[in-house]
C-alpha cells in the first residue's frame, strides 16, 4: 500500500517526469496571480500573513535553539523586525542525524510523495511567499510572486522528478538465474537498496533565496537525505517560510519533523564554513559568489558540492531584422530586478563598423545610443519603472554602479528613481559605458548589478573569441546571439557548445535571455567555470544517494 | 540514417539497457572458453597470437613516439620482451585534442555504436587476451580468461549500457508553447547538445588491468570523450592490445583512431601525476592503492575523479547449516588468484564461544582450524592448486605474507606450491594467523594478498560493530555474513547499508564473495572509503557529459 501523499502527488510526479523528457512546456504551479487561479482574497491573505510575521518572533520551533537572531532590511525601506531560532550547532545536527535515520528508510515513494506535498503546501502560501521575497531581496511584487513562488516550485518539483526518475531505474529486487549447462542454474535473490548519502546543507543567497534554494533542498529530500537550510542574513524569511512548510508537512506524514531545520544566522562569522565541514553534511548546495563557491569546493571534501557562482553574461550583436526590437528586449534584460540576476547581460559587443538592419546600415553609436534610449523608454515613468526595476538588494551594488561610472565613456548614466509606495526604497536604473576590447580586466569580470558595457570589436568573429575566452576563464550563465546571418549563428552555437555555455538566439519579444524555464530550459551547464552542475540533470541528482546490495542464494 | 556500428549492434545494446533495468542474470559475451562457443582452434590461435608478440616491439603505431618502454615479466618466470611507444606527452595531448575535435561531434550513436564493435573485437581476441592476463597479473588462464576477457567485456558494454541510456533520456530538440491565454502562445526552438566533458584518463592496476580499466574506459568514449590509457608498467600488454583494437575500429569507421591512445611508461617516476594534472585530462578512472587515489582526488581538481581504493573485506560467521560447505566457501575466496583481488575477504569473526552448526556446537579453535583444512584440502593437489592460486602479481605481496606471519598465532600457515608447467613461477598458499579484536591497528589496514585473520569476538554484535567501523573508517568492497537466525542476518543488512557495503549472505555454493557479476551485482558502492563510485551505475556516466542548448523563436 502506498503512502497517501504519494498517491495524492502520483499523477503530478508522473507528468513531471513526461516534462523532463520532453523538455517542452509544461509548468505545475500557475504563474498567473490572478484571483480567477489564486482564489478571490488569496493575495490579501497572503500579504496580511506576511504582516502578521512583521516584528515577532517567527513561529518556527526546532530543537536545540539557544536564543534568537534576525535583522533583515527590506529593501523597500523598513525592518521587518523578526527574528528566527538560533541553534546550537551540535544539539541542531543530533536532532537531524536522528531524523534523518527515520528519514532514509521512508523509501522513494515517501520522499517523493512528502516532497510534492510540501511544495503543493507552498504554493498555497505563494502570496505569502511573495511578500517576503520582495522584502527581503528588492524583487518588485509580480516578480517576487513569479519567480519567487511558481517558478521556484516548478524547479522544486523538476528536482523531485529527476530524482525520482533515477531511482525508479534501480530495481528493488532482482532473481539472478545463472545458466549451469546440464544442472540446474545458480539462482540468487538480490536486493537493492537506496541509501541516501548523508545530511545536505543548502546555502542560500539573498537575490533568489526561493528559485535558487528549492533544486538542492528538493534534490536532496527526494533522494532520502535530511536538509538544514542556511539563508543568506539578508533573506531568511521566504525559506524560513518554506522549512515551516515543510515541518510541518513531516509531522502531518507521521515523520520527524527535524528532516528540515532552518538555520538562520546573522551577518559575519564563520557559520557557513562550520557548516560546510561537518562530518555529517555529505551534500551542499550552494548559490553565491566566486570566493566562497570555490572555497566549499575546495575545503568541504566530505561532501558533494553542487556551486553556482559569479559569471560574465554576454550579447553579441551581428545583424538585425528591427533593431527596435532587439534594443527593447535588450533593454529589458538589464533593467529587470536592476540587472541584480545571475543570468543579466553585461557585455554587448558590437563591431567597430556597425551593423546592418532591415532598415540599413547603423553605426556602433547608433547602436550604443539605440539600446541606451531603449531603457530610457521603458522605465520613463517611474510608475511603471519601480515594478520592473524593483529595488537595491544591497550597498554593494551601489558602490559597484558608482565606480563603474568612471571606466569609460558613458552612455547611459544611472538614476535613482522614486518608488511611489515605498519613499525609503533605494531605486536605481541601469548604467551602460562603453569600453575599448583592451578593457579586458574589467568586462571580464562580474560587475553584478544594472551595470552593462558596450564594447566596439574588429568584428563579429572578434566578439565571439572574447565571448569564448569569458566563458572559459570567468564562466557564464547565459550567451546571446543577434545575427540574420545563418553562418554566424552556426558559428556562436559552435562558440556556445565549445565554451559550455547555454545561448539565445535572437530574441526580441517575450522572453529574455535572464529566463530559464523550469522542465525546459537548463540554468547553467556545469561545463564552465559559473556553475558545476545544471539546474536539473540527472548529473545534477544521480550522485546524491548510493545502492547497496545484498544477495543470498534462492 | 544511423551509423552502420550502431546499426550492427542495436540490439545487443538495447538487451544491455534491458538488463542494468533489471540486473538481473545476462552476459553478452561468453565466459566459457570452450571451442563449442569460440570456435575450434580459438585457443590455440590467441596463444599463437601472444607468443608472437614476445620479444618484439608492440605492433601500435602512435603520434608524438620518442622511444621505446617495456620491461613487463609473466609472474610465472619469463620477462615477455615487448616494448611500446614512449609517447611525447605534450604531442601526444594536441594529436589527442585534434581527435577529441572530431569525436565529440559525432553523437551518442556513434559513440555507442563504436563502443560496442571495440567490444566485440576485442572478445574475438579473448584468448589473446587472457595469456596476457595470465602473463602479467599472474591468474591462472582460466580465471584470466574469463575475468580478463568476456567477464571485463561485460563490465565495459555496462557501462556503455548505462551511457547510452543516460544521453537517450535527453531529447535532441523540443518544441516549447508557452500559452498566453487568448493571444497565440510563445514558441521557441530548443536544441540540446550533448557536450562531453574532456579527455578521460584511464588509470589501469597490475592485478586486474581489463575488468577494472574497461568500464571507466567505455564509460568514457560512450559519453564523447577521447581516452588515453596508462597501463601499470607490470601490466601493460592487455591493455595495449585493447588500444590496438579500439584504434583500428576508429579506423575503419573514418575517424580518428587518436580518440584511443597508450600511455606506456616504466616503474617509477611523475608519469601517472603528470598526466593527471594535465588541464586537458577533465575525467580519471583509477584502480590502485589508497595513496595515489587520495592523491589523485586531492590534487587533480579540473577533473571528474573515480577512485577504487583499498579496502578490509570481512566475513561475520554467527551460525551455519552446513559447516563443511561454508568452510569449502570461504577456503576457495581466501585462494582464488592467491586473495590478490579487491574483494577477497581478509577479516573473519567467529564469536569466542563458538558457533552452532546443524551438526551441534562448534568452538572458536573448531571453525578456525575447519576453514584451515578447507583451504589444506583445496590445494592438496598442486596441478589442481595452482590452477586457483595463479602466481604472486609482485614481491610486495611476498614481503607482506612474510611480515604477517609474525602478527599473532598461526592457523595455517603460508606454503610455495611449484607449477608443473612454469617452474619460474612464485606461488603460495593462503595465511591465515589469530589475532584478538584488540589488534586492530593491524587488522583494520588491508593486507592485500592470501592473508586472513580470523579475529575471535565477544558476540556477533561485536563482529557487527567491528565490521561497521572498520567499513566506515577503512573502506571495503565485500562483507559477507554466515547466519542461520534471520534476526541476525537482517541485522548485518542494516550494517551493511548503514556503513554502504554490499553483503553477501551465507555462500555455500558456487558463488563467492570476491566475486560480482557485471549487469547485476554493483562493485563498489561509492558509499565508503574504498571507492568513490560504483561499477556501475548513472553517477558514473552522468557526469561525464554536459548539455548545451541554443533556443530561438520559431
Amino acid at each position: 500500500m502506498s503512502h497517501p501523499m504519494f498517491e495524492r502527488h502520483r499523477a503530478t510526479l508522473e507528468r513531471a517526469v513526461q516534462a523532463i523528457r520532453e523538455r517542452s512546456y509544461w509548468s505545475a504551479y500557475p504563474e498567473s496571480a490572478s484571483p480567477k487561479v489564486y482564489g478571490e482574497g488569496a493575495a490579501e491573505a497572503g500579504r496580511a500573513a506576511f504582516d502578521a510575521l512583521l516584528g515577532k518572533r517567527f513561529p518556527l520551533t526546532q530543537p536545540a535553539t539557544v536564543g534568537e537572531v534576525g535583522g533583515e532590511m527590506s529593501p523597500y525601506g523598513m525592518a521587518l523586525g523578526i527574528t528566527y531560532p538560533r541553534p546550537d550547532i551540535d544539539g541542531l545536527f543530533a536532532a537531524v542525524g536522528r531524523a534523518e535515520d527515520q528519514w532514509k528508510k521512508a523509501g522513494p515513494e515517501v520522499w517523493a510523495g512528502v516532497c510534492v506535498e510540501i511544495l503543493a503546501r507552498i504554493n498555497k502560501a505563494s502570496f505569502e511567499i511573495a511578500n517576503a521575497v520582495m522584502h527581503t531581496t528588492g524583487q518588485a511584487f509580480l516578480m517576487a510572486f513569479q519567480a519567487g513562488g511558481p517558478h521556484a516550485q516548478d524547479r522544486g518539483l523538476e528536482a523531485v522528478a529527476y530524482a525520482w526518475e533515477e531511482l525508479s531505474r534501480v530495481p528493488a529486487r532482482a532473481l539472478w538465474e545463472k545458466p549451469q549447462g546440464k544442472n540446474e542454474p545458480i539462482r540468487m535473490e538480490k536486493n537493492f537498496r537506496i541509501v541516501p548519502r548523508g545530511i545536505g546543507l543548502v546555502i542560500g543567497c539573498c537575490t533568489f533565496p526561493t528559485w535558487n534554494g528549492y533544486p538542492g533542498l528538493f534534490a536532496s529530500l527526494a533522494t532520502g537525505n535530511a536538509v538544514v537550510v542556511k539563508p543568506h542574513p539578508a533573506a531568511i524569511l521566504p525559506l524560513a517560510i518554506t522549512v515551516k512548510i515543510a515541518r510541518e508537512v513531516l509531522a502531518e506524514a507521521g515523520l520527524d519533523p527535524n528532516v528540515v531545520t532552518l538555520y538562520a544566522h546573522e551577518a559575519g562569522g564563520q557559520i557557513a564554513q562550520d557548516l560546510a565541514l561537518r562530518p555529517e553534511v555529505r551534500i551542499i548546495d550552494f548559490t553565491g559568489s566566486t570566493a566562497n563557491g570555490r572555497w566549499l569546493e575546495e575545503h568541504a571534501r566530505q561532501a558533494q558540492v553542487y556551486t553556482e557562482k559569479a559569471g560574465v553574461n554576454q550579447v553579441i550583436i551581428d545583424g538585425v531584422a528591427d533593431f527596435g526590437a532587439v534594443a527593447r528586449n535588450i533593454a529589458f534584460s538589464l533593467s529587470l530586478y536592476t540587472g541584480q540576476m545571475c543570468t543579466a547581460p553585461q557585455n554587448i559587443y558590437v563591431p567597430r563598423r556597425g551593423i546592418d538592419t532591415a532598415q540599413g546600415p547603423m553605426t556602433f553609436d547608433q547602436v550604443a545610443e539605440g539600446i541606451a534610449d531603449a531603457v530610457r523608454k521603458l522605465l520613463a515613468d517611474p510608475a511603471r519603472a519601480v515594478e520592473i526595476l524593483g529595488a537595491v538588494q544591497n550597498d554593494a551594488v551601489l558602490r559597484r554602479l558608482d565606480a563603474a561610472r568612471s571606466l569609460g565613456m558613458v552612455v547611459l548614466d544611472t538614476q535613482p528613481v522614486a518608488h511611489p509606495a515605498y519613499p525609503g526604497a533605494t531605486i536605481r536604473t541601469p548604467l551602460i559605458v562603453r569600453l575599448a576590447t583592451g578593457d579586458r580586466a574589467t568586462y571580464l569580470n562580474e560587475w553584478f548589478g544594472p551595470i552593462a558595457f558596450v564594447i566596439a570589436t574588429e568584428s563579429t568573429a572578434e566578439s565571439l573569441e572574447i565571448a569564448r575566452d569569458a566563458v572559459r576563464g570567468h564562466g557564464a550563465l547565459t550567451l546571446s546571439v543577434y545575427a540574420t546571418d545563418e553562418d554566424v549563428i552556426q558559428r556562436a552555437i559552435d562558440v556556445a557548445e565549445d565554451a559550455g555555455v547555454a545561448l539565445s538566439i535572437n530574441l526580441t519579444g517575450a522572453v529574455f535571455v535572464n529566463q530559464s524555464a523550469a522542465f525546459s530550459d537548463y540554468h547553467g551547464t556545469g561545463a564552465n567555470p559559473a556553475a558545476n552542475a545544471a539546474l536539473t540533470d540527472s548529473a545534477y541528482v544521480a550522485n546524491r544517494f548510493r545502492v547497496v546490495q545484498h544477495r543470498r542464494h534462492v
